[in-house]
């Protein structure tokens, strides 16, 4: 019963451990596929083009923009973030389920133009152990960590636009409960009336 | 994040192994509590009062319809089916997810009464199927078999009113579906608003 693939946006606080949730079910999950950004920003040591982000000029992602080849994109600290159609596109032609990894405003973007995409949004389990993730990374200043849970106070307002929360306690849980989630959605009839016709024409003899 | 649990209302085609899967989603997972109907026939030899059915007389089961102790009920070749409120609310209270095997009418019913009742449709992979299957049972007459596929027909124009629909291929596949689609109901906000709360104090520093 899978056909087309299903937009999957998650959003949640920095520190809710998303990135680590999305690894984990596309590791232990067939089907998946995680969208790849793109952006203006200079590639960090390590990363690469097109697996951690496709690195574009200043240029090169205005001219996307003005083609409409980004769904969504935003900036962040100087730099153009967005996340290009056609991969997501080709993805989702094929069968996979794309997660793309992303902030509220973008996520009501994707939503208008993919009204059957997926909105999931991932919560720690107390404030108090948002804090200690937060700080528990060691690379960040207070200003930063203090920054970070200012804003947690102003994205936890736009939870109720998301149809799905999971709260991020236990990973292997949390990874199963986002699948299940997945599977969930896969299984309405409106993903599906090709199927229940051919079950009402054999049933009928056709 | 369990809270009250779950009204799930599972029909489909005679034959399309119902009773197998419920039986088995209940053995693998925990939180999950089949309802027991109530009826007027006749207990079946090793059948059990209060574990296949609540055995009542014509008169107590009526004395039930009129004090609404009932959610809904049917008569079928002749007795009263029907399911007992009291059990199924003291199970959801108890955060319990409730499993009501009932058909289409009497999911409406249902529906009405809880809104908040997960409506599960399941389908054999085709009408073939399901004819060998009817079949395969050995116990029923051809015309029987004939009358139950036609129902069938009836029973698929129904389909859409269902919020999700799974396809009982293979066994431990669909009972995974199962669990995965009322984990999922568990997670969306309006079941959550407590956590919510409870986070966005927090966070606030309350």
């Amino acid at each position: 019963m899978k056909n087309k693939g299903i937009l999957i946006v998650v959003s949640g606080f920095s520190g809710a451990g998303k990135g680590t949730l999305m690894k984990r079910l596309v590791e232990e999950y067939d089907g998946y596929a995680l969208s790849i950004s793109a952006t203006t920003r200079a590639p960090r040591p390590g990363e690469e083009d097109g697996r951690e982000y496709f690195f574009l000029s200043e240029e090169e992602f205005e001219k996307r923009i003005a083609d409409r080849a980004l769904i969504e994109y935003a900036t962040y600290c100087g730099n153009y973030y967005g996340t290009p159609r056609d991969y997501v596109e080709k993805e989702l032609m094929q069968g996979h389920d794309v997660i793309l990894e992303i902030e509220i405003q973008g996520a009501h973007k994707i939503k208008e133009q993919y009204p059957d995409a997926l909105l999931l949004f991932v919560m720690p389990p107390s404030a108090e152990e948002l804090h200690r993730r937060l700080s528990g990374r060691g690379t960040e200043t207070k200003e930063v960590i203090d920054q970070r849970m200012r804003r947690a106070v102003q994205e936890a307002e736009g939870i109720e636009d998301y149809e799905y929360i999971v709260v991020n306690d236990d990973l292997e849980t949390c990874v199963q409960t986002l699948h299940g989630i997945v599977t969930a959605a896969h299984h309405v009839p409106e993903r599906n009336e090709e199927f229940i016709e051919k079950m009402r024409r054999e049933l009928r003899g056709e």
